[in-house]
């Protein structure tokens, strides 16, 4: 379970030589091997080593990404799909070399269509850009993982965020994807319609298959109208039983919280000094609710409520665009304001999910555990969803601290496994987290495997990612 | 596209006899072999021929299941899932004879997680004895596709209904399964965490599946807090046109419409002369909204502004429980009400959803075909996913009007797929629409096969369902 116990890929040196050949001839200055280049295409947010790949090729179609897979295929190379980077888990490593298919110029807009509320677009079209492209029209896509990543790099990863407890993560959200499989032959996973019974849910499959099964050329997702009014606000708690609790609560009475996150005592710090604000320094949750002027203004009463009974307070809300603004800010700078604890060091961003009845009880461990193992480490939490993260502050040149923290990360899914959770409630399973999969799914992995077999038989998309090699 | 066109698959008498002696011996009484017991597990709600089981088996637990999956797996027999037998497309017909494995028995509500809002059941419970046994938990499950089905063969068909509009269908609503796949082992898809990123989603993969990659024994489903208070009411408009563009205007504007059906003006004079009513005879949308005394109120004051807008109403509404029931029982009786425009006849129930702003076009164009084609043949949607039903009502004994009907369906099916929609929203596959899958997916369709054959290299799960012979 160590950090740096990667699956091996074994080199295909002869295969790799050809395919630079071909890609070179084929796409010229599209096509990049050097070292720079490849570096920033694995050296990413993830805190596992680089390991670069070969080449690098800007693919500018779907036509185009199925030539570079069939030359691949032809010759056994491996293809890692490339977004933004902002993955944290190794997803876009190439530990047997390779060719890294950069997608970030396949970014247009294709179709929005605001009757149907949903869009068509390329893989390399951000969040924000989509966002900005949607601004006249009224609607917005809400999945929101902090990172300004390409949508195709989401739904590749599963990627969710703040909303997810209103909005679904980028399962619900996606209504169709385009990719090109492993033989080099492209697919449509369904038409536009909102639900559909015809055969097995391709698109689900492909979405949160990192890459392992097919590369996502084009993606049809769904759209929101922009809430009519939106509320929100910052409310303390004495601990973090009682904000989950308040949770709870909340979720259970109905209430269509758009956003409940969880910033822990330390966390808080983190935001005052990083920010020079003057929030209380104990467990905090953030707060946001989407509908119309006297919805958003019942919610956050209802919500006042519910928070007193469990000894929170006092809940400060408003829903003025400026201060919301302010207080979502703090909330997104909590990376940055984490790595403020402790200036020079390196982070390691983890991630859990545990069902909502078990969260304080796995937070309050895990809390107790990164104070015995000497570690600094603010919490934040999408705790709407049971979903926290754990951003360990580490000294990349002290391997005793490599090593506790190591430990921490092992012991902290297998917590969240023991409590009926799992390993990743969004960032993926990557090289960083496969140990821990068959600890959570057991003859699930098995079945996986069977999938992958019959759909890559040759192993070369993305490999080395997401299934441990079979025990032989 | 004939009704009749039935894929055939291969009788293995041998095997049968054989898996026929196992079960006999080690069930007893719980595997039985009479004709009318096994005509009772084919024939079902669906207008295809009955083709029977050889025998069915009466399962207790995932082990039971997994015993008799073993025994079919080994001699190369047929296993057929059994619920409650309301599916519309043949999912319980075993073609090739076989075992139907009854699972109406394993009917226990495992767990409750209230704080967690989710269960854990077995697949025989249905959706009506789910809610009654959660009545005083405040709780409930929303998916309602009509027929008290099992939730066991509702997951396995991905069914949906009235409400899937607010609530999703139960893609959305399944956390986890279990299943027993076709060599006998058995799978647990996931943990209890509301969203994992581990590893691929067989979940979904298993949803919607059909009982062709596994057998589902068990279900951790969402549950949603009972509203505080739900309005609803009927509005009558000028046209199809009319209501369609109200119900994009709802969808739009982002208003919490927790039901939202279309009938058409054939389908609501049924219901007046079914059941005595004195609704106009023009297209209707029945309507309801879940959420606070106030919430609720508002939406559906909102709601009358939209459709005055569009040349609807009066828009009457009520949330008066009584009230709403009468509409409700109005709606659901609506297969029964059409039956009765036509005392003696047959009806088959078929299913398409297209894209909302094709809504208005594709039922307008299916209204004239009816009439073209002369049938008889109401119009019911779930129109805010746009998908909707049309029930033809056929004399079985009339070989012209059978014909006319398979030549209409297969129209309907073509219409919907060429406006991006698909062949089924909600009925699934079975043997009726195998025929349509490929023109709606293409290559998907071999992706699929694929899978199929990497978990169930013998084709013993359901076959002869969804997917179509590979072509030679």
């Amino acid at each position: 379970m160590a950090l740096a116990d990667l699956q091996p890929v074994e080199r295909n040196d002869a295969g790799i030589a050809l395919v630079l050949g071909i890609l070179k001839q084929r796409f010229g200055d599209r096509f990049q091997t050097g070292h720079a280049i490849r570096g920033q295409h694995a050296h990413t947010t993830t805190y596992i080593p680089s390991q670069l790949p070969d080449g690098v090729a800007f693919a500018h179609s779907t036509e185009e990404v199925q030539e570079i897979v069939r030359a691949c295929a032809e010759h056994r190379v491996p293809v890692i799909p490339f977004g933004t980077g902002t993955s944290l888990e190794g997803h876009v490593n190439a530990p047997g070399g390779g060719i890294s298919i950069d997608l970030t110029q396949m970014n247009r807009v294709l179709a929005v269509h605001a009757e149907d509320l949903d869009c068509t677009i390329e893989p390399g079209v951000t969040r924000e850009d989509l966002n900005t492209h949607l601004r006249d029209t009224g609607l917005f896509f809400p999945i929101d993982p902090g990172a300004n990543a390409s949508l195709g790099g989401m739904a590749a990863t599963r990627a969710s965020g703040t909303n997810a407890v209103r909005y679904g993560t980028m399962r619900e959200n996606v209504l169709s994807l385009t990719a090109v499989m492993a033989d080099g032959r492209a697919v449509t996973t369904a038409k536009r319609a909102r639900k559909s019974s015809a055969g097995y849910d391709l698109t689900r499959l492909l979405v949160g298959s990192e890459g392992t099964l097919g590369v996502i050329t084009g993606l049809t997702l769904k759209l929101y109208g922009i809430p009519q009014a939106i509320s929100g606000g910052v409310c303390p708690f004495p601990s973090v039983d009682a904000a989950c609790n308040a949770v709870i609560m909340t979720i259970q009475m109905g209430l269509p919280v758009a956003r409940i996150e969880l910033i822990n005592g330390l966390g808080m710090r983190s935001l005052n000094n990083y920010s020079q604000l003057g929030y209380p320094e104990t467990p905090c949750l953030f707060v946001e609710f989407h509908g119309s002027e006297a919805g958003v203004k019942e919610q956050a009463e209802t919500f006042g409520e519910i928070v007193a009974e469990f000894g929170g307070g006092p809940f400060r809300w408003t829903n003025v665009a400026e201060e919301r603004a302010k207080l979502w800010k703090a909330r997104h700078d909590a990376y940055w304001a984490g790595l403020s604890l402790r200036p020079g060091c390196k982070a390691l961003s983890t991630d859990v999910c545990v069902p909502i009845s078990r969260l304080a009880e796995c937070i309050n461990e895990t809390e107790e555990d990164i104070a015995r193992s000497g570690l600094i480490a603010p919490i934040v939490g999408h705790v709407g969803d049971g979903n926290f993260h754990v951003l360990v502050l580490m000294d990349p040149d002290d391997p005793k601290e490599i090593e506790a923290t190591e430990a921490f990360v092992g012991r902290l899914n297998m917590r969240a496994i023991s409590m009926e959770g799992t390993c990743t409630g969004e960032h993926g399973v990557g090289q960083g987290k496969i140990a821990f999969l068959p600890h959570e799914l057991g003859v699930g992995v098995d079945i996986m495997r069977s999938i992958k077999q019959a759909l890559d038989p040759h192993n070369i998309m993305n490999p080395g990612k997401v299934l441990p090699a079979a025990v032989t």
